[in-house]
């Protein structure tokens, strides 16, 4: 008797540890050490950003905005705000700056104009909204949110975007408003080298980068959001949409995984839909959000040929911004308000 | 001695037997079991599709159209042709037919026009193109497809789509093609029901519909390939754009796992990612692509309140079509040329 017993006892043990070893278990392990309760991640675009090509002063400048954004959207979290006002409102902040390809800083298309793209999505309720090819609306984040909150769509364009727009009293602005000397230089130069070819240089770093802000957060009622806003490439014709306003590639949420926000050469983003995927294969593969992140960025986009990276955030609150680019201007925020801001490779 | 190895023999068994037992395993059996050598799945759209509402003649001219796409389809793949010259003919057909909300047929927004979107997208090299809201293209998926092939981008929008196509040769016509009297009055109807409510009214079953054409195919070389069009909701505003041109909603297709074309509500299906989530459970889970779509079609997507149905084919030429929704128009064709269409729910 006391030998079955034992052998009971040993097959219990077996089956358990092979239970135990299962990828499964692993990474919920992993991901139940609970990083923050809340916190928050924004990126300004990523892309060819060495030291070497910028100065002292254009450095100090994208840390002061970074650091900005991040604050705002601490301070939200902090006082028990929602995700979705923390990432709308530190998106404005970015939107605002001449410095991102986004609102005032927005890339001219090829036609001469600003054509903006957002998104934005909640985890809790899977709600999205979006706005492709708008020219005359400051914040195009609000828009995306209206989109979700006010009408039965997900994504709206170009003219019938901005009348839904206007309709919800958001601020209409002339279309000179995005006009920066800089990114009309950027324009020309573009032509020049090539007449059909879409392209972002930044004129600051004098290389090239994709644009597009974004910020993912978690609130203290472990909501997720994730939103992104863009002006798309420079010199992009035909009214091209990138992968900003498209749930699953350039943003996505969802609360039983994480938050994602894109920047990168958009038409690989879409193909590769490397939002969802993130959230697919931690809810599908039980890896952590890290491993996925660097799963989707460094293998499977770089293998298609896809530059660029992503921000993204837990429902235990990690932060990760990965990207496979030599720069992405981000920054992180924690519970206790440590923001680490980053521009090159670490 | 003798205990221990029997101990150690049971511990090989329990471990064997906790390998085997894991999903994984299961479904690449199920998977290996290949059904057709090429093959082809199409849709004409998924609703309150009920028998007492259709005439037998009405029935008659769903069917005949249907079996004709798929016969087409079927002697391209017989003759070697690609999935996608299969997907793309297959697709002109219901476009070209007044029957289906795609091209000829597309309903009417509530500006009065019929605007258009279509994607397709290749499994070899995961290339995808896409138009949304396009005016006087005759055939809307050939446009996705030189968007796929002669540009640089994924999804081209309106006017500058339309430009494209022009430049790309594409038959041009008068906006006038797409009137028909049917989906005029149903415009009519929903205006006069809900000025604001985007939906589409079946002028020919009298009842809520989600239209929409689609065809997924597998060739003899082992490609898949899938593609989307359709004319949107009747009364939709503000240039809505809904799930069929976009990547990982309406349309996937990957030589990994299968190729998808959606038909629905689809502002749920961009939320929940449709396509791109069926294929991700393959990948991940191991699923079979039958258990992926009744999960993400019966179980996700009706949780969250989103109607519709999905077609698609994988690797191994297993041909599904799955919908939550009373009727779904669908053909599969296997390697033999056995056509089955279906309206109703078996």
């Amino acid at each position: 008797m006391k030998k079955f017993a034992f052998i009971f006892l040993l097959s219990i043990f077996l089956l358990n540890s092979c239970t135990d070893s299962s990828p499964e278990k692993k990474a919920t392990t992993v991901n139940e050490m609970s990083k923050n309760n809340f916190g928050l991640v924004i990126h300004g675009g990523a892309g060819t950003i060495l030291k070497e090509n910028m100065t002292p002063e254009m450095e100090a400048q994208y840390e002061a905005t970074l650091k900005k954004a991040a604050q705002k959207g601490y301070e939200i979290l902090q006082n028990g705000g929602t995700s979705l006002d923390a990432v709308e409102q530190t998106i404005h902040i970015l939107e605002n700056s001449p410095l991102f390809n986004a609102g005032k800083g927005a890339v001219f298309a090829n036609n001469g104009k600003n054509e903006l793209d957002a998104s934005i999505m909640e985890g809790k309720t899977l709600n999205a909204g979006a706005v492709a090819g708008v020219t005359n609306l400051k914040n195009p984040i609000s828009a995306a949110r209206k989109v979700m909150e006010n009408s039965d769509h997900v994504l709206l364009a170009r003219q019938g975007a901005e009348e839904f727009a206007a309709l919800q009293g958001l601020e209409i602005v002339d279309t000179s408003y995005f006009y920066t000397e800089a990114r009309f230089k950027s324009l020309q130069k573009a032509k020049m080298g090539n007449q059909d070819k879409a392209a972002y240089i930044d004129p600051y770093i004098k290389e090239y980068k994709y644009g597009t802000v974004g910020c993912v957060a978690l609130d203290k009622d472990g909501n997720l959001a994730a939103g992104t806003s863009t002006g798309g490439m420079t010199n992009k014709k035909w009214n091209r949409i990138g992968d900003s306003p498209i749930i699953g590639a350039g943003t996505y949420a969802n609360n039983k995984t994480c938050a994602v926000s894109s920047t990168g050469h958009g038409e690989y983003f879409i193909r590769a839909a490397v939002a969802y995927d993130i959230s697919a294969m931690m809810e599908y593969k039980s890896m952590s959000l890290e491993e996925a992140a660097k799963e989707v960025i460094q293998n499977k986009l770089k293998k298609m040929g896809g530059d660029g990276g992503i921000i993204a955030i837990d429902t235990n609150g990690n932060l990760v911004a990965e990207f496979n680019t030599p720069g992405m201007y981000r920054a992180k925020v924690d519970e206790n308000g440590n923001i680490t801001v980053g521009i090159y490779k670490e």
